[in-house]
């Protein structure tokens, strides 16, 4: 894979990269379009990361479908589909850990302690195997990207980060390989995630600045909705995982909530 | 540096890194030759890592004279000297460290806690500012070679390591920058360091297999001689770090000591 890159560096050839777990959806092919209009190769990644999931979490069930994915894959254009094992990933003998300091320890990071050392570990060895010249991940995994780029500065990793709008269904839930955990009625339910999101920004549009206000709305609002057991929820100043109490310019509101057997986060960009 | 790196890469010149901290000396200039002799182009670099001192260590003092350093490579083809600020190095906002597990654990990091995080995480950085094709570093510094390995095997560094044999004096003191802190007196005293080690491979090829009776025998030695501390003193397997009690083939003794105010290393291999 590696001399695969760097033949097409040589010839002058920019290369892309987005690194997923596989069970893809309109989300991860927005980022191989991405990387297809910045690049002239392009690799799409496909492993499900054993170290980036807690005991009791759901690597066991995790949706794993390699065929439906290449199928997926092919119309957009993506010349590389590059699918290690787990003892290729991870032989015998493996041992170091990453820790990307403070940005990876609140939300996901208390929710899921070792999660992001997993992503970020994995997401560097990926760019070892795949040294691409720009890599792309979506903005739904926000704290994500942030630990991603934390990651990538910190290491001066030769690797550009593009990071791609989020892409929803048409009644605004985000996509997710993990909504396919879900029930028909926790399907419709979990539209009130978004839709929650939505009107923090909207009492924030009309005036609003109080973080605890604006969380005790949403909370009312899923509370209503039912089927939705809030995680955490919280409102952080932009481009950074810094929660603020009283919005005083660019904010991201940040949710994790449990539906059903999913688990799902989704954010909101919200102009404080 | 990287566009160098790249641009020369491109043009299928293959590329070595030496990685230092200064005060060169001939163990390091015959990186430079190894490298010289392996590759297109040799970059040197040169930092003094503070993340890898400990509080009370000699990072404060360590020997720097640039100018002396690139006197030093020019007649030995480096063609490149690199040498970043701390500031450059580790930016505002710099938060990620790399633990590469259980071999950076004994030894030296257990009497320099903080060493090898320091150690691994900025050999990383460097082989990502200077992508070369491959790295030359001294087999006097054995589990610091051990601890890279690790490193760049786990997480996949695009970059080949090599490593070269420890350069020694006329009296076969191993050359160290921290050489420069003897005394004339402390520098004779020294020179029993690497003279202990050739006892214990002596007796080894005596007959001689227990790692006991082998560290009484070196402890004794550097006793009579008098003004040197004993860190450690220990018998590993070639490769490893994991200590032998009966050497039962090539074995690695390793010794630390405080002669003066400096603290050195040396190690010899033994075919136990």
């Amino acid at each position: 894979m590696r001399r695969l890159v760097f033949r097409a560096q040589h010839a002058g050839k920019r290369v892309g990269v987005v690194p997923t777990m596989g069970a893809l959806h309109a989300g991860h092919l927005s980022l191989v379009d991405a990387a297809r209009d910045d690049c002239d190769l392009v690799v799409t990644t496909i492993f499900v990361n054993p170290t980036q999931f807690g005991s009791g979490e759901d690597f066991e069930s995790y949706p794993r479908d390699l065929a439906a994915d290449a199928d997926l894959l092919a119309p957009h254009g993506c010349d590389y589909l590059f699918a290690p094992t787990s003892s290729e990933v991870y032989p015998d003998g493996y041992a170091t850990t990453l820790d990307v300091g403070p940005v990876a320890h609140p939300f996901e990071g208390k929710h899921r302690p070792e999660h992001f050392a997993g992503v970020a570990t994995v997401v560097l060895k990926l760019l070892h195997m795949v040294p691409a010249d720009v890599a792309c991940f979506g903005k739904k995994d926000y704290q994500q990207t942030l630990v991603v780029q934390r990651m990538v500065t910190d290491l001066n990793v030769p690797t550009a980060l593009r990071i791609c709008p989020t892409i929803r269904e048409a009644d605004g839930l985000a996509m997710s390989s993990r909504n396919a955990y879900l029930t028909s009625t926790e399907r419709h339910q979990a539209a009130g995630l978004h839709a929650s999101l939505q009107l923090a920004k909207k009492m924030t549009g009309a005036g609003e600045r109080d973080a605890g206000v604006l969380t005790q709305a949403v909370k009312a609002h899923l509370e209503r909705l039912g089927g939705i057991q809030v995680d955490y929820l919280a409102f952080v100043r932009a481009g950074t995982i810094d929660e603020v109490a009283m919005l005083d310019g660019p904010t991201v509101a940040l949710l994790a909530a449990h539906v059903g057997k999913a688990r799902l986060i989704d954010n909101l960009e919200i102009e404080g």
